[in-house]
């Protein structure tokens, strides 16, 4: 590779930012392009994010849900993938800021994603963890396997049933499914495993501050949602907004909650990436972007997935942070680029991305969920089936990976490792109260 | 539970420390005893510690080889499992030190393992990581693969050499076993995956303080294993004691090795529990116990695998600190228990200890391995296979774990959670040095 090439020498240089949804279409769109294809992610691994639930409920290990970006990519010639921070962009020099490096790109696409909002409180983060990376799943499913544990040696009964009370604030998919998947976990999984206490007497708290849940889907969704989490004993408080927390309470308005545990599903925010690049951002600090993704007034740079906000002209509905948006806007975005390839110059390009919803799921407990597709609205176990078999057909190509049993018996013959993920390991907190 | 019962009073409580092979296998011995068993362990799992190097290596995931103490003894009723750290035994008291709390017993199995010993450098620990625990496991892992990305962001040869130099000190079961696997990674696993560097050219030092590898072992694995491992390329010194480490070498006497990596396979000591005993410890700090496995003058204190020092009197050979030699050790102490309890009195038992050496394994590379089995000892691909079919046969436990794909897919049909083991989360370390 050449050292700190300008621009205009060696071939086209396209910069990926984030190897998510987004980042891994618009380069896998780039396959053939003559162009050199750089993608920074800070994590080593694509993250298949709508089962990283399962991660945090135990049900899955990190490295089922995790691919390498490397392997990804293994056969692509023209992509470099570097493990490195981007920290800002310099759009009049066409550099990204990486540590102390300057990257030059002719291209560039930030597909970086959103973080956890705790809505001006950022104290509350270390208190109620969000879900969007590896380690916060292992940080969630560690505190509620040791609230079991702590509760189980706890002898003061308001404090075991502290520890015993679950919140999660916000009812979007991801509030739901945590939700029911403790329930799961409190009520099915661990009861016979505990002596002491009676795990199923543990609350699971679902807040959404709107008057319904899944406020993204068919009312008729969110009134299944409702109801069957309701059956499986979560207690859903509608319109209920966090106005405190402290180390045992969760307060709304003048209700006080004694609870241990308390998880953020709730808002989201643009990557800090976002403000370096000095153009209107939206209240999430979201970048307004052309109809074509593109940021306002430089063609040569695109705005991908849940960082972009847009409206698409056709439907006048703005394209929700889902995989199925990044993963659209990425194909469009790649197409894009292509085409100034094929013509030889990076000249504005006014086409506009549409999306196409290709329908919205969201599992509730073990064997149900909801499903908004097309017109239709349905739910129950029938509509489990579709989310399974959706959510397998994409993993397709994790599932030699989940197989890891099989992995492993055979890897001396078909040469894969499935657990390539970088996390990290400090000591479980150890935790004795009770008089044995 | 009644509050701190005196001893007499209830039923015989038999506290077991350590939820390893020893404490298993002693506490399932107890299955239908008159007694209430305390099974303490600081983590909540037991580890299947023979494939631990696979974890570290990349091959499978945590809660492939690990499983919830407490789900094991579901069924046991007379077994309280406590996740706690057990500091210190009164043994004229009877009682355990637990945090503030003081926890009697009537019967004490202690079996809490041994820790890594660096030979009086304890400084090296941070540089030298050991591997005993899940924790230690996913550092090692870590450490591995950041070390390949560093390299493919190193543009000076000499650092890129040493950050692509993995040291493993140690010619163990655990050495070589890692040394064969990080070869496999480095030149068949990741090769095609990075771009500016060639993996393959990542050299695997093996070093060993004595003259042969698998000392513990028959010559002739030795010197098989020797030889198999130096065909993969890994490079072995024989004799090669460390003298000393700092941030990027590691020193065997005259000759200094730039090495980023270290791995500490080599000495283990007991325990810091076995010390508060106030008995003899042999220099390992492991405790010399009595025929029966009983601490010298109490009958009723017994020491288990790894920690207890033991010369099997009819062959005159110690007891190795093997999976074997603790299982077998549990069930003998499980079963002096037993009697005692039938005959309704602690009175000594000088019944004595034998082990039966079911023979000695260790795996080099995918589809390599030696074996010494009785006065048999044989190498190669078959040796693997016998290795393969014994570790899925002890693994039986955790298939169904293991399968997590189909764990998952079914979850709603079989009611089990694969990965319920408690690990922590810092962010990995970021790097960013070459020109792109």
């Amino acid at each position: 590779m050449s050292k700190t090439s300008s621009p205009s020498s060696s071939p086209p240089r396209v910069v990926v930012v984030g190897g998510g949804f987004g980042g891994l279409s618009v380069t896998r769109t780039l396959r053939n392009a003559p162009c050199q294809v750089f993608l920074f992610d800070r994590q080593n691994h694509h993250l298949f994010q709508p089962l990283l639930y399962q991660v945090a409920t135990a049900a899955l290990s990190p490295a089922d849900i995790a691919q390498p970006i490397r392997s990804i990519f293994r056969r692509q010639g023209n992509v470099q993938v570097v493990l490195g921070e981007v920290e800002s962009v310099g759009l009049a020099r066409r550099i990204i800021h990486v540590g102390e490096e300057e990257v030059p790109y002719d291209w560039l696409v930030l597909a970086p994603g959103v973080t956890h909002a705790y809505f001006g409180n950022d104290g509350w983060a270390i208190r109620a963890p969000g879900l969007k990376t590896v380690d916060d799943a292992l940080e969630i499913r560690r505190r509620v396997l040791l609230a079991f544990e702590e509760a189980e040696l706890e002898d003061d009964l308001e404090a075991r049933e502290a520890k015993l009370t679950f919140v999660i604030v916000g009812g979007g998919p991801t509030g739901v499914e945590l939700a029911g998947a403790l329930r799961e976990i409190a009520a099915q999984t661990i009861p016979r495993d505990f002596r002491r206490v009676d795990t199923s007497t543990a609350r699971i708290i679902l807040m959404e501050g709107q008057d319904r849940l899944l406020p993204a889907m068919s009312r008729r969704a969110s009134a299944r949602a409702l109801r069957d989490l309701e059956r499986m004993g979560v207690e859903v408080r509608l319109g209920a907004l966090v106005t405190d927390m402290d180390d045992d309470t969760v307060t709304v308005g003048e209700e006080r909650f004694p609870a241990a545990n308390v998880i953020w599903a709730a808002g989201v925010q643009g990557s800090p990436l976002a403000s370096t690049l000095e153009v209107e951002l939206d209240r999430q600090g979201r970048v307004m972007v052309e109809p074509d993704c593109s940021v306002p007034g430089h063609p040569e740079v695109f705005v991908l997935g849940d960082l972009a906000n847009l409206t698409d002209p056709k439907t006048g509905r703005s394209v929700p942070g889902v995989a199925q948006g990044a993963l659209q806007m990425g194909r469009f975005v790649g197409g894009v680029i292509l085409e100034a390839l094929a013509r030889g110059e990076p000249a504005p390009v006014r086409r506009s991305f549409h999306y196409v919803d290709k329908g919205n799921m969201a599992t509730i407990g073990r064997a149900r969920a909801v499903a908004d597709i097309g017109e239709l609205s349905f739910g129950g176990f029938f509509a489990w089936v579709v989310w399974s078999t959706v959510h397998v057909f994409y993993l397709v190509g994790f599932r030699n990976r989940l197989l890891v049993m099989v992995n492993w018996a055979w890897q001396w013959l078909i040469q894969a490792r499935g657990a390539r993920l970088i996390t990290g390991n400090p000591r479980p907190r150890l935790t004795k109260q009770a008089d044995l």
